[in-house]
């Protein structure tokens, strides 16, 4: 039996980001959004949605470039306080203990210590309400040598990354391994 | 040490979604993208890319709506098919033994048989290369009760949806909790 549930953007999972950037100033900070996606592959681009309230929202605009961070479950404790936390007043990076680099790429800084970047450029903004989106074409994707498998690609059970749960709020890992897409449903 | 993996859309965990239209006849359609996720929380908004030549690109054009849906693992089969078959020629709800239901909010189809779904009204559309973007405004979510915990809040470890990896593309699970949202970051 359905239930209405009203009005609720209940996408699962969810992914658990965190976007890097630079201030006027030049400082870098850090903040954790779950509101974003893939959103092309050619050009291959991806999307978050940030609050005008946000500090982050007037340096992606400033600079025209961020990072999108996917931490690992055992940051899960960085992750929480950079979206707890404004950088308005705040050192994230400092108060975590954690080191931002600079992008040769584009005009944005990301975490040394995170297994995986995305470094973008902005392309799009929309105004969509309480939100902005920002959909940025990847120019690079750099992960650590500890989370790539032996076929090359990026093994997910060495990422780790964290799932968030729109309705509840909270934090999961990932699960196990279920089936091969664009085979799975061949004998239908 | 981080390594370039040269210009990659690898946001994880990507969703698996599955997209319910009408097409100019009235005929229902599914699709599986796991291009897409929540963008806007007032108005609340989902956002799907969808390539021009897909069946259900012009349906939601034509429809100004669609539904979002999102499988639990034991649709793994009829989910992938859904990804593998054009609905040009195909009846793929037929084909997958699944019941199209019509939306009372929206000119779009659900699965009867899927534990969630989003009614969305089309409010944004951006040409972003190989794949066009869709926002939709969320008009109610509907959930299976059998999904739905004691809090009243839909529980992921019931609804057990599937998680896209896109560099290897499998389908995953979801794992254990981790910690709750706004809270494990609070001592750092």
């Amino acid at each position: 039996m359905m239930k209405s549930l009203g009005a609720k953007t209940l996408i699962y999972p969810a992914p658990v980001l965190v976007v890097g950037t630079y201030d006027k100033a030049g400082k870098p900070n850090v903040m954790t959004a779950s509101w974003g996606g893939i959103c092309c592959s050619q050009p291959p681009c991806v999307a978050v949605s940030l609050r005008k309230a946000t500090y982050s929202h007037a340096n992606i605009l400033e600079r025209e470039a961020f990072t999108v961070g996917v931490p690992s479950e055992t940051h899960v404790k960085e992750t929480d306080y950079f979206g707890l936390v404004t950088g308005r007043n705040a050192d994230k990076l400092a108060a975590a203990k954690l080191t931002a680099v600079k992008s040769t790429l584009v005009d944005a800084p990301y975490i040394k210590e995170f297994p995986l970047v995305m470094e973008c450029k902005l392309v799009h903004v929309t105004e969509l309400g309480l939100h902005t989106q920002f959909v940025g074409e990847v120019i690079d994707a750099k992960a650590d040598e500890s989370i790539i498998g032996n076929s090359g690609a990026i093994d997910i059970k060495k990422l780790k990354p964290l799932v968030f749960t729109p309705d509840t709020q909270d934090y999961y890992g990932i699960g196990r391994y279920v089936a091969k897409v664009f085979s799975a449903g061949k004998d239908v």
